[in-house]
């Protein structure tokens, strides 16, 4: 392989959507792809064994959550954040930009970069697009994300387009940090849910030479439907032959309407967060375990499903660990919402292999007992 | 096999100390046996798949817990505890004896049985020696255990010779209540650490048919130098021929003792709560996790143990979980203290088979560079 990340497309469905493999340093992931998130160097409560088993060939590490605990200078000397959770595949790193988001109330921004205040302790902490890419070689990511600015939505034009601008500036600060030797980079189109802000945003980040590109600024308040909008206006600005990734978007639903819009990678800690919460995926939509309802209930979560909570417990079972805050509820709950969605992953590749994802979208809606959503 | 239990011993050690083999209802289990806690129908943090992976060969419910909650007529309806919690082997229940001690702020005891009010909501409840027989009936127990009354201590000597009195009494009608297709029953043995209360109260409990005696009301504030001596003591008490359990006992050195002692089977929380409060078995001691010292460390947690935790992870990394608060740091640590206690047990009965559990007993204390304790 010359350089740190391959792409190759190996079928096109007739609605665009695309399936392929990406090869980093660390192996190939066939796309479309979910990425768990493993946020503090651990997919919550699941073995890299686990995921490996669940056909997961991808995670995503959070740059801001392994720089204040352990430390990723900490993580390069204990040999990488490969190592360091026994994680034998690929990893992607976020940049820390979502963070300055989500922690906007210990953090002030401007052109130099965020100034975070730690959310363990409240210690003063600087991240640079410089810093945030030498953090993520420390942790030995193979695929990097420049530092973006995300402004949670609803938010005025000017902020949307004065972050569009700062996230140019910080992307090619990023590429000059950038090393030879380091994973590969993916930039980030930001310009939130404005048409002609996401055209200027991808026509400058797509005119500088990143391995990937990705539309970050979504899944931020706007709404499922604007979501899923802007991911169909925005999908063709970015280059065919390189991955488009979707940051933070990952509910079934989400994914089947994205990968249909022609996005090759996700990530998303809903299915690992609703699953601690109880909330677990089914062909027909979420079931809430808590509920009454299934106190007494001998059968499986998704009687169509074949991961080894469904072949194994029954939903009173699981309402009682529920019930009782019983770790292993936590456990069984992430098994089988995370097989969901990497089976969901594996039958769209394969339906856009056979052509057919238009089918296999219509059928999974239906089974639903809902519409498809309109694609105005 | 002709009734629920039978009891084969197949090697006896010069000490005294006994190797064989129990039959339940439920398949084999060896001896000397530790059975891992599942309080609330799961042994926190495991599945059912690794227990018998880590060689669990029984494991021990709670029936006070699982009566209020999920219900013990509720898991009856759904096919008992084994289908409930999808374990395949044999189970041993306590009668909420211990309970009756441990939640004594919420009840009132007396000849009739003992009145508490539910740890969950305050809601009263009722357990009589026939009420628990009929709650372990109702759970499926392979070994039942009587209802007992087990004093803390230290405790006057006519409060615990009262207690050995009652406890009587309630052996006697759990044993009429007991029915000819229930799993085994066991009875218990009180009297604290008083020689003659012991002998008096193994004198008429083994006077009763059960299928194996136990000793409780240790572990329960004496010292550990007192458990020793008492189960040193009492074991001879009981007839050679039937399982002698000794109740909530089972920290490493705890087995080694008494296994020593002639003592066939075991149960404790401590190895499963110590690992999720971060106390890792060692061949040399316990070891805290969370200590600064073991921030950077590349090392497994005991570079002798095979476990699945020593083969894949760091000290450095296990110590990140538990300050974090993962779950999967409950998990890995769970795993390596079961699978330390349980290898200690497969051990045990090998020396004991080679007749050389003494010498097993000198090197234990020797890799803990401590004098065995006088066996006075």
């Amino acid at each position: 392989m010359s350089g740190p990340l391959r792409f190759e497309v190996t079928a096109i469905d007739p609605s665009g959507a695309r399936t392929g493999v990406v090869t980093t340093r660390h192996g190939s992931f066939r796309t479309p792809a979910f990425m768990p998130v493993g946020t503090q160097g651990t997919v919550k409560a699941m073995t890299s064994a686990e995921l490996v088993d669940l056909g997961a060939e991808i995670i995503l590490g959070n740059a801001y959550h392994l720089w204040v605990r352990p430390g990723a200078e900490r993580i390069a000397r204990l040999g990488g954040l490969h190592r360091f959770m026994a994680w034998p595949a690929s990893i992607l790193t976020d940049s820390g930009g979502f963070q300055a988001m989500s922690l906007r109330e210990l953090r002030t921004l401007d052109d130099a970069g965020v100034s975070f205040r730690s959310h363990l302790d409240g210690s003063p902490l600087f991240m640079s697009p410089e810093e945030s890419i030498r953090i993520q070689r420390a942790l030995g990511s193979d695929i990097m994300m420049v530092l973006d600015e995300c402004p949670p939505l609803p938010a005025p034009r000017e902020a949307v387009a004065a972050a569009v601008a700062r996230t140019t500036r910080w992307a090619e600060r990023c590429l000059f940090e950038r090393r030879e030797d380091d994973g590969a980079l993916f930039g980030i189109v930001q310009g939130g849910t404005d048409e002609e802000l996401r055209a200027a945003s991808a026509s400058a980040i797509t005119a500088l030479p990143f391995h990937g590109f990705a539309l970050g600024g979504l899944s931020v308040g706007e709404g499922a439907a604007a979501t899923w909008r802007t991911a169909r206006l925005c999908a063709p600005m970015l280059p065919a032959e390189r991955p488009r990734y979707l940051m933070g978007v990952g509910r079934p639903e989400d994914l089947v309407e994205c990968v249909h819009s022609g996005i090759d990678m996700f990530d998303c800690v809903l299915p690992t967060r609703n699953a601690r919460n109880g909330s677990l995926f089914t062909r027909s939509g979420s079931l809430s375990i808590k509920r009454a309802e299934y106190a007494e209930d001998a059968s499986p979560i998704d009687p169509t499903c074949t991961c080894a909570t469904c072949r194994t417990h029954s939903r009173a079972y699981l309402r009682h660990l529920y019930m009782s805050n019983e770790i292993l509820g936590s456990r069984l709950n992430t098994l089988h919402n995370l097989h969901f969605v990497l089976k969901l992953m594996r039958d769209m590749r394969a339906a856009i292999e056979a052509g057919r994802l238009a089918d296999f979208r219509s059928a999974y809606w239906a089974a639903r007992q809902q519409e498809p959503p309109a694609r105005a």
